[in-house]
């Protein structure tokens, strides 16, 4: 097979997989009114695949000469890693912001794995690296969506997985084996589609000591597994279909989902760790730089789309002039290009992995992108709130700009600058309300993990013997340690 | 007639109003299930009213020794501005941090009219104190609920009134007058709960040149008046009665309404200000301080919501030892008891007005309580939202959780901290969501006017003439000039 | 005796006592002439207090009828504190924002003793409070200055003062006792002023626990004690008496000396604690209520002078029209009016001690002043420095523009806006540079306590069982916990 | 003549140029204590451009085989940029983060000239552009230090230079003209190193429209020329020699004088641009782009620097595992590698000038790289003060560590963590008060233009229409606008 259609992958979703949403099991999640937003979202993926225009970045060919998705391919040099962003941004251009979910998070799963698990063999004379070259090449064939578990629920955490707890199953482990494979239990949240994906890669979320190493786990099953259940998210969207009153909301769920194994089977040839609990750190943090990365890179193009509103917004209010807005626009787009060039950086000065010929993205660029975007989000929101007025609050409905008994009162008090459509500011105010919600926060503030996740990844990164070998040697602290940067240059101030 | 009860007021809405919801006509506004959410929030002040812990605190007797809403009295000291605050921070501690707006806005409007039409009186020989006195009586008589018309639809945020915008109605405006009275025509916009109210109070909301004087007008209608029509904003609430979900949203709804005064006709008795345009100005500012305050009153209770919020969130979640959430609770802390003895403050340092017995709140005071608060927000729920995780953005619904097929998986996996209930840990994150929501972030930002607005007023009332004696005497500035705080202080350094 | 003369203080530093400065034993402090800047500043203290204008805020009659310093009598209500307050900013607004030093440090120690010995005397049946209140009859009657020997120099941060740190004496501690009294060995630093002070008052630093209870110590001994040796601090001033180039370095220097205590006798009479252990945080922290707040009622004034330069060098460069400088203006507006109503606030709100007369500033408020102050001070000087742009770095000597080869040069190019003379706009110049030294910046943040040291008392003081309160009544949590304030507020919403 | 040495440079200057300094005439700059210092700090460009080590990356051959500097050759692509990159964070890491200022600012301005002379040629037909070719030669075979006069007086800076300022000299300009060259008048201020240069190079600091078309002017001048006066600005240095207290201000003195030009002739072949008025916004504008990125090259350098002695300083106080200490080491980690990164960016994506084979920085990076750098500083520096303790401020001389008196009280008492000799403790202090003061805040605001500079020029540069298109398309607002990036993009959702 090569790649899919978005027919295909549509109906590959009627599998009798366990989806719950508010309240009720869905029988068939294509017919679902809020779930088919999602649906469709992810078969962007495939409408892209498909489309001649764009075949040649997001698709490749393999041995076979089948066009495969680029985006399942390892990452061998920085023009890789330049590519995949271009693919990101493409989608992200396309939807409003935000890549559709189909392969997005998945492929960062898969980056992961594919660096990590050599390392592991070399240790432990597994075979991890074979199974996920299995695994690729599955992947390349079948053209999946696939879904990627990483956090745990945790329940108290102040403590570790192993110990304490008030039950033992708040992260995902390892209950039983035999010689075909492993049995997993324990529960992921906020597993963004999910529900509408047909694989499923688990991942650890956390370093692990020996005494929690039935948690070093790592696996891959089909979304319909026996013993899998999906508990949708509440989403933003109040309804389908209005896209006037809603333009982000009824076009993109995400449907970050809770997954529940209940006693999964795995057989062996999709398990990429086993109990290996030293590498359960190195996978966690190495899915964070590749992943850190791709949510910066779609981040720059929503974050186009967030400043394209306040300016427009200014303009149709009349004070693109005014000093303060202005400040609030030059603010935007410094924050929108530092994003853009941050992420590019990480791509470009990506690090090669020992006795490899894979790359990944430099870490501490990787974590600085993704913290400054989110450690800056609520100010944005603030600047594009303020530009835009109360009226982002007070808005009235499309139904009553609709509804002949009041659409000329609105017409003519809601409209703005001469010459601007009441329809478009009304349009561009709900756009606003969309992305200023308190999802799109902690969407920002959360995913690919919280600030203090990148502030410890940065500091642990950080290059402190460089840097008080510079402050010694102005200080004239000499203290018999040599820093080879330092310790050759010329005496200053000279003898002259 | 005394004070009114909560069911009087719910009969007074069925008047014949002209109300627009979600595209439609409501015919009975106590039937409709949206609407209806206001209106119980705002019949609290009637239910406080009537529950004799509360009288001593919310009413006064009148001359013939009935009981009056104490709301509606003028304001002569501090002691009367200091139980305003306790009546508002009543109110807002009884309605999840929101008091409710049956008199809540429409007060300040009052007291603003009370401080600035004596001016007017004196200036132009007009009798306007006399009309605010007549109706003041009527307001204590009849207990009504009291909207206040403040902000104008604008058009061209960047032209004034009576120039150069696409039409001359952007601005609430006299179109005619005879000798009873004047006709309006023009809209005003997010007009807190003005669909629910008995009286409509409309003021002017910026200060007015000469060629604007058709705008200079400030009036009182019933709610009901021919002409009147008004547009309901969308709510942020998504299933009334569903408190679990929506604690906030399905308790609350401020139907911040557009009006439109469609040749309005107001009897002169109720007309405030008829062109008068040297003080509507005064009027806007005036409001402004009384309704900042008003603002920063009940958000200190808020903000008591929200960083107890924060601090059962991390408590729940187990993190409330990690350094980074006691910062942000201590931070959180800070901010809520600044906001807090800023507002005391603007009342106990009140200002009199000259020839008067009345007194308004320290603008200084006043409006940095406001910008305070404000300027903090989006701040404030980063931190909120950095203690409480990714889980508010990805929280199943209730009804996935009292669903019997998924009850127990979410029982088992969502909960935190050992002892704490799933159930309290799940409504808890609901509250944050509604708590952080772009309505809410738009309203605290804007209503009362936008940073620009009180950086405005502080930059007025700076005392710069005293800030610069202060330089220039130490830096030995001799220019002529004289402060009394400075001009006599003791020579520096001494000679001994 | 009555009030001193300010002659009479400065031979009263003729006692031998052991000060070095820069590398040299002082024999007469007076005679030299970079302390006698400190020593000056300090007589301003006596100026003010034979002056006629002040006596009745700064003196009051003790028993005897002789006048003695207000500031040395202790404080039973908000109208002391308030006026404390104003004889703060009297020397503050003086001495170009800095009070003299002569009793403004002492009178906060002598203030925290008097409200914490009489708890050590209940629990202890010691008798602190009967020796305070002898040495509080001394210094009505002698006028002295005092200084107040707090921070310890501590060694290693994270270790406690009695164990693993190199040596035992990092904290101040008894080495030995007798009948009479007790010898103490240590050092603390930056103690302002204390090399030309007459009294020496010590208080712990910190909370001590059992095995620290050496270190639990408190008394007072004169500046010229034996074993005492001061080391003063390296001023930032570098030429005295050019108040042209050094508007405030050569006014006013701080000496903030390291006091080593080398086995110094303490009579009994002049102990106030003696190992009392559990009692050392009350006094640290007593004494940071009092302090914390006089820091922020000079810092008051301090910031009407920084915001005054702001002000008049905007004017001077005629860019006082510019909104971002206007923005800047508004901004240290709000700061100096900010710090001002938290101090005011800490009085007006005083806490009373149970079982006594005495009050002490609300711990709450003071901190937040502190804290507000010193967490937004280095914006500030960004602010300031911006509005005053490259050349307050750059600026040539006075020396220049007095030299008549150069000046005329210096006055055709450096004006600014027409009619300012040059040299007024070079004086502002020169102000703001000292103004924005790096010393004030550490001051600013350090003395009083770190900011971590205010995050933890906010933090400790928070009412957070109130706050909870509140968002579990909101969030609808019953959990069987009750708050006085919430538990008996109706039902919301209500039923109707 | 190859390359010069630093015994050549030293000498070149005793050439009775006229220098000011603290009010008297320099006679020899050469023996003068302070202007010394400078000169030694200047000298290490030639130190190092003969040290064999660094010779392959400062120089190159010229034509004639002779080794000429690097730095003054034209810039042809992204490498270019990356290798001048390079040598400026040598000469920085050398001269503890200031690289020397021989030729640092000089060859910014000749980099300016180079690309904008072609453009004012083309348009009026004259041929700066040899001039400058020229010139350059001139400087490849002569090796001189070159400073930069960018920064015009300005006077009432909301005047324009032509117009109702109080006289006309407040921008330079031409005065007169002949057929050998012109004679201009003026002064320019803050021009770091010009005392000790051997040529001087200015620029127009602004735009001009017509009226100011004799301020429109670019020329080059030997340092000594006839009519040229400097005067010295006033160092922070207090001794020199001192390193141990001073160990910045006694290495680097960047002498930002004031240069005056009383009539000076400028011979055609120098002169760049004589009243080609449209021209002179280009050339500030392109000096800006350059400038801004040596700045942030080797601000990223003097960050190191910085993060390493809060990193010591931590550790040296045994404070270093203190979460907040641990979040501020973070903190500086970021914005020391955002800085390195934003500027390598510029580089990396370098803009090529039309129809030539010129490249400069990218606008957009290089404004972000500067104004992120400045606009921090202020926290980071507040970072830095609030590891190091109140002691920054009160520290005493090394003068008494050095004292037998004392210094066993200093070495006893003022050490931190065991281990750490207090000597080092001690230099690190002073080093943090060097790298905190005033001069470095204003310098790091206000050089290379102010904070609002950089914001106008991204303000200028950011791709709105981008930007906007993004938010139409999202919106579904369909006003006939096209944008390349989005016109062609598939329809989202898409029809399945």
């Amino acid at each position: 097979m090569a790649i899919r259609t978005p027919q295909e992958y549509v109906e590959s979703l009627k599998d009798d997989r366990v989806v719950y949403y508010l309240g009720e099991r869905v029988k068939d999640v294509t017919q679902h009114p809020i779930l088919r937003i999602c649906i469709d979202w992810m078969a962007m993926d495939y409408v892209v695949e498909n489309d001649p225009r764009y075949q040649d970045l997001v698709t490749e060919k393999n041995e076979k000469g089948e066009l495969v998705p680029f985006v399942f391919m390892p990452q061998t040099n920085a023009k890789d890693l330049l590519r995949l962003r271009e693919v990101v941004q493409l989608w992200a251009r396309i939807c409003f912001g935000k890549p559709p979910g189909a392969k997005f998070v998945g492929k960062d799963g898969l980056n992961a794995l594919t660096v990590v698990t050599p390392r592991i063999d070399k240790q432990f004379g597994t075979n991890y690296a074979e199974h996920i070259e299995e695994y690729r090449k599955y992947l390349e064939k079948t053209d999946p969506t696939v879904a990627l578990g990483m956090t745990d629920v945790k329940g108290d955490r102040s403590l570790r997985p192993s110990k304490q707890q008030p039950h033992q199953d708040y992260y995902v482990r390892i209950v039983d084996e035999d010689s075909d494979g492993i049995v997993v239990r324990g529960a992921k949240m906020h597993i963004s589609q999910s529900p509408l994906s047909n694989e499923i890669l688990v991942l650890p979320c956390r370093a692990m000591r020996e005494e929690d190493k039935d948690y070093a786990v790592a696996f891959a099953v089909p979304a319909n597994a026996k013993g899998i259940t999906y508990i949708s998210s509440e989403p933003e969207i109040k309804e389908p279909g209005n896209f006037f009153d809603y333009p982000l909301s009824a076009s993109i769920y995400l449907d970050d989902a809770l997954i529940v194994f209940d006693d999964v089977f795995v057989p062996n040839e999709r398990v990429f760790m086993k109990k290996e609990w030293p590498f359960a750190g190195d996978m966690a943090y190495m899915f964070g730089n590749f992943h850190r990365l791709s949510a910066e890179t779609y981040k720059a193009v929503e974050l186009e789309l967030l400043t394209g509103a306040a300016a427009l917004m200014a303009e149709y209010n009349g004070i693109e002039r005014a000093p303060h807005i202005r400040e609030g626009l030059t603010w935007l787009t410094m924050y929108t290009e530092t994003v853009e060039i941050l992420g590019r950086a990480a791509c470009e000065h990506c690090v090669s992995e020992p006795d490899s010929d894979l790359v990944y993205p430099d870490p501490m660029y990787a974590n600085i992108a993704k913290f400054f975007f989110a450690d800056n989000w609520h100010q944005a929101t603030k600047y594009i709130q303020d530009i835009a007025g109360g009226i982002v609050a007070t808005v009235p409905s499309s139904k009553d700009f609709f509804n002949p008994e009041t659409h000329d009162m609105i017409e003519k008090y809601l409209g703005g600058k001469d010459g601007i459509p009441t329809e478009h500011r009304l349009r561009l105010i709900k756009l606003i309300k969309d992305l200023t919600s308190s999802y799109e926060d902690v969407l920002t503030l959360h995913a690919e993990g919280s600030l203090a996740a990148q502030r410890l990844s940065i500091y642990t990164l950080a290059d402190f013997e460089r840097y008080k070998a510079a402050a010694k040697r102005a200080a004239r602290i000499k203290d018999g340690t040599e820093h080879p940067l330092f310790s050759q240059l010329p005496d200053f101030p000279p003898k002259i």
